[in-house]
């Protein structure tokens, strides 16, 4: 067993993440895990070559045994013969996460929060996305009137066992959601609009809305897609700068709205996350996929961002390398930017020490209510 | 007296600040103007803990005698201890800016143009801003006839003693401003509406663009407030680039337009400013607010932005820490980046101290027509 | 001659640039060619005081045997006494450029594809810039058919000679492109409004996308220009995340989309380069134009940019000084970057001459057909 990193961190709390593939996957499905496109990649390229892919063989070979950026057949070949579970078990105990907060609205033969966290050693905790449930529910409901109860219910239901909401708007809509919930009337015309037409997405500005209302009278964090992601998105939909009214609209609520990704976007979240209490904001995908840059674009969201604000996780999906990265990356880029200031007398060492701690892991266990460490 | 520091800089010419608080302030109160926000910082949260607060804990200490990075309550122990008046002697004193102008338009208890300036012993000079001599010439006026005829009055007395105007369209209404003036029958239209509506807040689009028009036609230079404020803004309505169709309807004024702040839009900012030779940029707020990235985010400003055409200033407001945070800040950024420009061999060390002499003060000197200099 | 650098790069590919004066320029015509403004620098202020300048005076000198930095009025007279041929020669050879894609759009006295790479050296050849096509077409053609006629045949002439079309939608009417091609009635009657308006600029925007509709299906790249330029664009209208809806539409052409520039969306650009398959990012102007901060830049591109569609290019105009400078900002950027990420482990060394490699020549020699290289 990889032991983690002894950096002086504590257990790191992954405060957004997914399941990671049962089997053992192919070179191709590998590949396509490591980009955010869904088609093959370009004619004469290949989606290792990308600061994601560097990163991975920087820092998983090791991890099953081989060297640094050795070539990609090798490092199949040697995850080939571990096997699934065993890889799994390798890269996500080499990860250095106690706590894993699972977003389990992907379909697949994913691991699931207590699945994924028991391979590394650490604790599971569930977020629910909301656009899963609505959708799973209009499925099992014959009508707007029953769908709009029981979902309703679906969300209470899920507050009392999850420790936070999701929402990708971004992608089915984009951020500009209107500042106050639609009325009544509004609400049930768009059910038995979507209902009618059939389709499995829900896409209609107004359920989002809807939906988004019915999550953040729970209380509980919602976290909210912004930035870069799979081309479902247009990214200038994306921009976290979009919601400043819905922001306002909440600010009175005491629930706490969580930015993830933001990237390339991240200053603007950044923005929001200092001037609004309720506010909080995510390195998420941004780190990981940046690689050999992550440094920098972790600077930048230390900007305006209140240390009290940002928070870690790897968005890990599908590969469990993208844990071993996540957390790599982040643990490198957080020293890199640390030491330089300390160094030059910016910051002091105690205070960095301190910040360390609080984006690790102290601001997600504040947040989520998940007490003081394992 | 701590003086000001010997780097090789002439005094500074601040070119955009406000007065301070003349009485000391609690705990709260000095948190609170840390920050643009206009609440209390989130549960188990410092609004001490960000780049602005650790820059603050950095450079400020050691002026009245303490270490930097001091506890907080240490600091504001000294601080009670010396006074109010003492601690702003000091704090603007080791500043090491000649020159202030400063933006009067702010509510409160604060020092004037020449209160300030006296304490930093410096020469102090007026900005005045636009929509608070409208909103002050509303409350002077009976009908929409009068109060027009009063404000293109209060513009043209404002001009023969101010050194420029400000605009805060930004938050009033974004900066999509119309490229022409509006017509007289609009103007008196929507001056009716507004004193009818009987509101304090100057927001109609019609007026604010006419109020610009009114100072553009002076020729004194308009400072705009572009990008990041506190939260009374939308932060990408506040984006420069929006500001292109009245840039170019202003080309031929010879009206100078400083846009100010610009994060973190000042790539768009320093464009304008490279292609409208009537558009001046500055660093303000940003540098500030980002405390240890002050370089990397003055850098980024030095891509496009002409060199005859970047400004310094703190926006320093309430808190005389300010003053000394923005100066060391801006020092600091500057040599970070002009040493490694010439440690690389892409400047030469004689145009460095002449570009950081441009934008410290000679910039300013030139554009708001300030002489050769104290 | 001075020779190209040795620095392990093979001969560069410049995918695109334009002719050079044949002419000794006056001393305002060569400040003029240092800016993308159209009009004469702010008082007390000069274009040579920019990063663009500053990295015309580090480079340029030494090839025409002066030290770097040295005053301009010194540069200048040397250039005159060598003379226009000489000096091409000389900055030319010295940019180590094996290949330039030659925009040959625009208008005076520039040297052609032929003649500008023979000055250097290498091999040229001519991107047909669509507007260019279109707006000559028109003024030969008598009416709204026999000019749409005419049109379709031009394009597909120009595919038979040219290795790629250019589009400059972006200044015309900005970057939001409609998805579709527009129907053959609405371009008719769009053609007979323009040829009955009598405007010689195309800026119809049913033209310009039935423009691009026509070149897309030659399946020839296609280069559209994103980002700053000259003033006769509104920057925010240039954010290349703005053709998200053409992008998506176009994926299943194969006509690869070569989004130039990009600069300050470049991440933007960046990210549709690593999700759609189709499109490529260019570092062109951006480079050159930021001079001592090109590394920066070129490594924000290289966070999602996957490193088999980056492409280099000088968008050189009028001045060979263009050549020299964006080589070697260029060089230099992409060493320093390279050397940062491999001395910390993030890259191995073998890799990041792969990908140095790719960049520099390759990735344009696969994408626009050139074969194995000189």
């Amino acid at each position: 067993m990889t032991p983690a990193p002894r950096d002086g961190l504590p257990p790191l709390v992954d405060h957004h993440c997914h399941g990671v593939l049962r089997h053992q996957p192919t070179a191709a499905e590998f590949a396509g895990l490591l980009t955010e496109s869904d088609r093959p990649a370009a004619p004469g390229t290949s989606y290792l070559d990308s600061q994601l892919g560097f990163a991975l063989r920087r820092w998983c070979p090791p991890v099953l045994g081989l060297p640094p950026h050795c070539p990609p057949a090798d490092y199949l070949a040697r995850r080939a013969e571990l096997g699934p579970d065993e890889t799994r078990r390798l890269l996500l105990t080499a990860a250095g996460i106690g706590t894993y907060l699972v977003d389990t609205g992907l379909p697949g033969p994913l691991t699931g929060p207590a699945g994924t966290a028991e391979s590394g050693g650490g604790t599971g905790h569930e977020i629910v996305r909301l656009e899963t449930l609505a959708e799973h529910t209009a499925r099992q409901t014959a009508d707007a009137e029953e769908f709009l109860d029981a979902l309703a219910r679906a969300v209470r239901d899920a507050a009392a066992h999850a420790v936070a909401f999701k929402t990708v708007a971004a992608y089915r809509h984009g951020l500009a959601l209107a500042a106050h919930p639609p009325g009544r009337d509004v609400v049930h015309a768009a059910a038995r609009g979507w209902l009618a037409a059939g389709e499995d997405r829900l896409a209609d500005p107004v359920l989002l809305r809807h939906l988004v209302e019915l999550a953040v009278a729970t209380g509980l964090p919602l976290q909210i897609h912004t930035g870069f992601g799979d081309p479902d998105l247009r990214l200038h939909h994306a921009d976290p700068a979009l919601l400043t009214d819905f922001v306002r609209a909440t600010a009175d609520t005491g629930t706490p709205l969580v930015l993830l990704h933001c990237y390339p976007y991240h200053r603007q979240a950044a923005y929001l996350a200092a001037v609004y209490p309720h506010v909080y904001a995510d390195v998420g995908l941004a780190l990981g996929h940046t690689g050999a840059r992550a440094a920098a674009v972790l600077a930048e969201f230390l900007e305006l961002t209140p240390f009290g604000k940002l928070l870690f996780s790897t968005d890990a999906y599908g590969l469990p390398e993208l844990y071993t990265v996540g957390s790599a990356v982040f643990r490198t880029a957080l020293r890199t930017v640390l030491d330089d200031w300390t160094h030059h007398g910016a910051w002091s060492y105690e205070d960095a020490a301190r910040v360390a701690a609080l984006i690790a892991a102290e601001n997600a266990r504040r947040l989520y209510g998940l007490g003081d460490g394992p």
